[in-house]
């Protein structure tokens, strides 16, 4: 029985080889590598390279001078030429439990890792990434416990009048035809996000399995719109074709996106086993996503019950552009006036929106309305956002 | 309104910029472009490179040798080095429409190209990939009409002993609790392959949508299985973590997953709105797959009444090497004798596998066993399995 496997997957590797894989670049060195003692080692196969580096999130940051401010950047570390032309560093450290991300510099060249096939795109950026278990990173990976489904799903957007799509997670046991029904989690991403976000770099799905296996979270829908109200769906997977993913895409932060919502809710409503009302709401977002996030709640008061903001971008809504933004104050008494059961705000102390999130912080403390904040270190980065999602869900529809 | 837009944007841009993109490598020059005159440029940024090549299967073939024979190969062209140190090459010809794969080799080094964020793994290897619009290839992208839903789903395993998934797609205006019921196609990978295979390199959901609402295809529900029963799933998506792909799995052509196909037909009959019945089921697959697809139709004869070999991975079976794979000639008849619609073999004309599938069609037509072969150009490669996919669903179940 091993024989035929055996045979023809020589014979196959063999023609693969030289057809496509030896041209294509497949694994040549394993890289990275968990070594038993806690510490990683990278490798990089660069024959005729002069200088080969690693960049990544596992490195302790260094400080950098930006026209904008100091501001943190992920650490560099030199890999050394050992044998064949194969690069190589080791941590002298054991990196916590995370998810990582990190790229090579090979002369100048800012490469992904060739031998990992585990690559994340952020906005137009490819990093390789990889996982140290153990610790709060067991919420990131698929784990022995029930899962959820993860469906891509068009509804038709009369706001955008064309078709869209979003995410839609339902929880294991969900079924679409009984009578059990759930409450909802609206999940919003960044500029230059897309519905894709938060699955891929927020290990949403594997959160909220995790999560609801360990009886911390309620089993719930989760939904993750696409915030880009111009765009049908993530760049390469709409009618556009071949499209560069870009922070500059047109009907962003203009209040298109919010106004809208209220048809997402509808169509989720109309197509799932959901609790359809204000107790049965949550939504939360991250950075463009949480001023998204502040303005849907203010403008519909009795849609969400729950709402969190993770390093959002506020602060510029008092110059009153577009009806969903102006009459702040007032929309903002109302809103409390109706008494959400949680108003979550997260941000990292070192987020080049930090001080804007204090600001408003202060002028509600000003005004007695209540709210939860959770500080965390770090700057406007996934990992941050990954860990609100993880102590926000628990709190919710209890 | 734009103004807020723009100045988060910026905002944004300039820190993400020294706090990520810059280090991430994110986009420095547009690549690839399709000109307006059919030709198509490719740029790579390496200010310090001494040759930069790009490889790519919209080249002409080229013929090499190696010791399982004469092969064809993707062509190489040379980029010219030009202005701060970007490296360009312009075809000069035509690519005819069609989704396309392509690396980079700056001086040995095998690279994705980083400003294309359209990125496929095939197996253990990355590749760039674009698509030139038009004729067929408008299959393959997302057009403007309705389109179906794609879903991971995971479903216990008796045969595995643990939680495995599969994608289905379910085509547009599906309602799992109406009353319209729907044929299965289920659609099997090649080995190194999984439930994502078919819906990354195989276009098969755009093919799905494209195929239904042009009216060549019935609307049916589509089941993309993982045939490494020793897999729960795609690699980076299971509970190993971090594992590289490998055509080396176990148990991969052995028989256990031929064996378990019954409790996946049995997980899908229960779980959506079937045609519970030979006449509203039909199976394909390509090269492993095919060999899947021809057991399990040989094992279940009344089971499928639609079979499609894709460059089948055929001619080792005669070793009956287990009860699947054992007494091939009476299940053969066994199957032929209980009239199945449809027997489609399709096969590249310089397909390792060709000798193998003309063999198989030999002894068939020997016994005088109908089936339906299509021939095409080429080896074993995706075009030809997306071509052969576009071809059998309009055949099935009408």
């Amino acid at each position: 029985m091993k024989k035929i496997a055996t045979l023809f997957a020589a014979a196959f590797v063999g023609v693969s080889a030289f057809a496509q894989q030896a041209l294509w670049g497949g694994p040549q060195v394993e890289s990275p590598v968990l070594n038993a003692d806690g510490t990683v080692t990278f490798r990089y196969l660069a024959p005729k390279a002069v200088k080969v580096t690693v960049s990544g999130d596992f490195l302790p940051t260094r400080k950098i001078q930006t026209p904008y401010g100091e501001f943190d950047a992920p650490g560099v570390a030199e890999l050394k030429e050992g044998q064949n032309g194969v690069w190589e560093y080791t941590t002298d450290f054991k990196p916590a439990p995370e998810m990582y991300s990190y790229t090579f510099n090979v002369d100048g060249l800012n490469l992904i890792d060739n031998n990992n096939i585990w690559v994340n795109r952020d906005i137009a950026s490819m990093t390789s990434t990889f996982i140290v278990p153990g610790g709060r990173a067991d919420l990131y990976t698929v784990q022995d416990v029930p899962h959820g489904t993860v469906s891509k799903v068009w509804y038709d957007s009369q706001a955008a009048g064309f078709r869209r799509r979003m995410s839609v997670y339902t929880p294991a046991g969900y079924n679409p035809c009984g009578k059990t029904r759930y409450p909802v989690l609206y999940v919003l991403h960044g500029i230059g996000g897309d519905e894709n976000a938060w699955l891929e770099l927020g290990r949403a799905a594997q959160i909220m399995d995790n999560l609801i296996a360990q009886g911390k979270a309620k089993p719930m829908i989760v939904v993750f719109t696409n915030g880009n109200i111009s765009q049908e769906a993530a760049p390469g997977e709409n009618s556009t074709g071949y499209t560069r993913p870009t922070t500059q895409l047109p009907k962003t932060m203009e209040g298109s996106f919010e106004a809208s919502f209220p048809e997402i809710v509808k169509f989720i409503d109309s197509n799932y086993k959901t609790i359809a009302r204000k107790q049965g709401r949550a939504i939360c977002g991250l950075s463009m996503g949480g001023f998204h996030t502040l303005y849907i709640s203010l403008n519909y008061p009795d849609m969400f019950n729950y709402s969190g903001m993770f390093s959002a971008a506020i602060g510029v809504s008092e110059q009153q552009m577009c009806p969903m933004y102006d009459n702040f104050d007032a929309k903002l008494a109302e809103y409390f006036s109706k008494k959400p059961a949680l108003l979550w705000i997260g941000c990292g102390n070192t987020d080049f929106l930090y001080k804007s999130n204090i600001d408003f912080m202060e002028k509600m403390n000003r005004a007695g309305y209540p709210y939860t904040y959770r500080e965390s270190e770090g700057g406007h980065i996934w990992r941050n956002w990954r860990i609100y999602l993880s102590e926000f869900v628990p709190l919710l529809f209890k």
